[in-house]
C-alpha cells in the first residue's frame, strides 16, 4: 500500500488547506493587498522546509491509536491541520530564536528577520505565525467538545517552550562565556521545557485528543515516555554536533564556537581537573579554531565519547524499560512510542 | 461613597493576585532562581506604570451592566484580574512594538529591551506576558460556561491588533520616507486595528462576558460605537502630539520627525497643491528642528487645526448619534458608552 502521510502529502494540506484558511481570516478585514501578500509570505517562507516530523506524527499516531490502516481522506486532512498547528508553533519560535541568536541562515535560506526589508518586523510577523495556531484551531475544531482541550493544550506547551527559551538565554548569552553558569540540572531542564515538550508531546497529546481517548492518565503515560525519550533526542543532537558526519547531517557543528550549553560540555565540567578546566574556561565559546580545537583534544583526553556512548545505551534501555510499563488499557498505544524510539535510536543524523 | 476601582486598588490586584498566580506556574516546573526572577521582573516591568484606562473598564462596565452600586470584593477581584489581561496584552505588544520602533523610553523608563542585560531576549519575554494572560483566564475562568469565549475573544483581538500593527510597519518604515504609502484609507485601518479592537472593544466585549449577556448582538452593539470612538481617540491623539501643551500631556511630540502616517499629515496630503505637496515630500520624516518648522507651518497654511475641529465635531455627534440609537433591551447599557465618550470628549491631554 503506497504510504498515505508522505511529505508530499502533508505539505499539500499546508498549501490547500491551513494557509488559505488563515489568509481568508486576512483577507476578511480589508487590509492593503502588499500586507496582505507580506503575511502570506511570512507564514510560508517560516513554516515549509523543514522535516515536518512533528507534524506528520500527529496522523500517524492517530492512525495507529484508532486501529486504522488508512485515514480517510477527511480524516487525514483534519489530523494533518492539527500537525500543521505544531508546525507553526515552531515557526513562531524560530523566526524569535533566530534573532535572539542572531543566527545567519535557517534551512539553507537567510533567517526571516535578514530578509530584506524585514528586520524586526519579524517580531510582529512571529506573533500573526501564532495566531495562524488559533485561527486553524477555532475554524476546524471549534465545534468539538475537545476544542478548549486543544487551545489549553497549545497554550500550556507554548508556555513551557518560553520558559526553556528563558533559560537557555540566560545561561549561555551570546556575549557573555562563564562556565560555572552551566549545570546538568539547567541543561535538563532547557532540553525539556525549550525542547522535548512541543516536538515529543505535543505531537502526541495532539492525536490522543483528536482520538478522543486524551485522559489525565493518557497524557500522562505519554509525558512519562516522551519527555526522556526528548532529552535523549537532545543529547544525541549535540554529540552529533561534534561527532556527527557533517556530510551526513548537513552541517558543519558550532556548538562549542558558540558557547552552547550541551551535554558534552557539562559532561565535561562534571569529570574535568582544575587544570583541564582552566583550559575549558580559555577556550569554550571563542569563535576560533585553535580555540576550538583544543576542546576537542580535551574532550578525547576525557573520552566525551565513551560517556556518551554509555549514557545512550543506558537511556535506551530506560526507555524501553518504560514503554514496556505502559498500560494499553487506557487507549494508549506502546506502538506509537515504539515508533518514536525506533526513529531516533542510535541514529547518525 | 469611596470610589472603589481606584487605580491603586487596581494595582493591588496585580501585585496580589495577577502576578503570584503567573508566578506559582513558572516556579512549579523548577525553573532555576534567575530566570523566575527575570521573568517576574520583566511581567511587572512592563505592565506597571500605565494609566490603566483599558484594564479598569472591566469593573466599571460591568459594574454599569449589572445595574450594581458597588462590586463585592470578590466581584471586584474577579473583573479586574480580567482586565489585568487586557493590560498584560498591551505590554506584550508594547515589549515588541519598543523594539519595532527603536525607541528609548517607556512611560519614563528605559524601554524593556533596551535594560542592562536584556536585548533581544526581550522577543520572548513579550511571549512570556502573553502567556500569563492565558494562566490567569484558565485559573481564573476555566470552570465558567464562558470560558472559551474568552479565549476566542483574546485571541481574536491579538490576530486584529498584529494586523494593526503590521500594516502600520509597512506603510511607515522607520528608514523609507515615502507620502505616497499614506492615505486615509490605511490611516483608519491601522487606527482600527492597532488600537481601537483592543483598547476599546475588548474591555467592554469582556464585561459583557462576565455580566453574562454576551451575544452576537450586544457584542456588535458595542464594536459599533466603540471602533468609532477608538478612532476618533487616535484622530485626537495625532492632533494633541502636534497641537497639544506638552506641559499637560506630559511630552514633545514627534509623529513629524518620526514619518507617523497620523490623521494630520494624511488630511494635509488630501489637500496640498503640488508645490506644498513637494515641500512635505521634503521635510517630512526628517529628524531635523527646521524640517519639522517648515511642515508645521504648512499646515498652519492649511489650517489642518480647523479641519480637525470640524472632524471632531462631527465625529462627537455621530457617536452621540450611535448611542442613543443602542437598543437597550439587549442587555447592553448606553451609560456603558456615554462614559467612555464624556473622558474623550474634547480632552487636551
Ligand atoms: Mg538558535
Ligand atoms: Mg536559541
Ligand atoms: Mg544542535
Ligand atoms: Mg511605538
Ligand atoms: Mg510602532
Ligand atoms: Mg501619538
Amino acid at each position: 500500500m503506497a504510504e498515505q502521510n508522505t511529505r508530499a502529502a502533508f505539505e499539500k494540506v499546508f498549501r490547500e488547506t491551513v494557509v488559505p484558511a488563515i489568509m481568508e481570516d486576512v483577507r476578511a478585514t480589508e487590509l492593503a493587498g502588499n500586507a496582505v501578500e507580506w503575511i502570506e509570505k511570512a507564514i510560508v517562507h517560516n513554516t515549509i522546509g523543514g522535516k515536518y516530523n512533528r507534524g506528520m506524527t500527529v496522523p500517524d499516531a492517530y492512525k495507529v491509536l484508532k486501529g486504522l490502516d488508512k485515514l480517510s481522506e477527511e480524516e487525514y486532512t483534519r489530523t494533518a491541520v492539527l500537525g500543521w498547528c505544531i508546525e507553526l508553533l515552531q515557526s513562531m519560535f524560530l523566526v524569535a530564536d533566530d534573532m535572539m541568536d542572531s543566527s545567519i541562515t535557517r534551512r539553507g535560506h537567510p533567517c526571516w528577520y535578514r530578509m530584506p526589508g524585514v528586520g524586526t518586523i519579524a517580531i510582529n510577523d512571529s506573533f500573526i505565525i501564532e495566531s495562524g495556531i488559533f485561527i486553524i484551531l477555532r475554524k476546524f475544531f471549534r465545534s468539538s467538545s475537545f476544542y478548549v482541550d486543544l487551545l489549553d493544550l497549545f497554550h500550556e506547551v507554548k508556555f513551557q517552550t518560553e520558559l526553556g527559551q528563558c533559560l537557555d538565554l540566560l545561561t549561555a548569552p551570546e556575549d557573555v562565556i562563564n562556565l560555572s553558569n552551566f549545570n546538568f540540572q539547567k541543561y535538563y531542564y532547557i532540553v525539556r521545557y525549550k525542547t522535548a515538550f512541543y516536538s515529543f508531546y505535543l505531537p502526541v497529546a495532539c492525536a490522543l485528543i483528536l482520538a478522543g481517548i486524551a485522559t489525565e492518565k493518557t497524557l500522562q503515560q505519554a509525558k512519562d515516555v516522551l519527555i526522556p525519550l526528548g532529552e535523549y533526542f537532545q543529547v544525541q543532537d549535540d554529540y552529533l554536533d561534534c561527532y556527527g558526519d557533517p556530510e551526513f547531517i548537513g552541517k558543519i557543528g558550532t556548538d562549542i564556537k558558540d558557547n552552547k550549553c550541551g551535554w558534552l560540555i557539562n559532561k565535561a565540567l562534571e569529570i574535568v581537573s582544575p587544570e583541564q578546566r582552566k583550559l575549558l574556561d580559555e577556550n569554550y565559546g571563542k569563535k576560533d579554531d585553535e580555540a576550538e580545537r583544543k576542546v576537542k583534544e580535551l574532550y578525547l583526553e576525557l573520552d566525551i565519547k565513551g560517556h556518551y556512548h554509555r549514557y545512550e545505551e543506558e537511556s535506551i534501555k530506560m526507555i524501553e524499560g518504560l514503554i514496556e510499563k505502559v498500560d494499553e488499557a487506557t487507549g494508549m498505544k506502546r506502538e506509537v512510542l515504539t515508533g518514536f524510539l525506533k526513529k531516533i535510536a542510535g541514529r547518525s543524523k
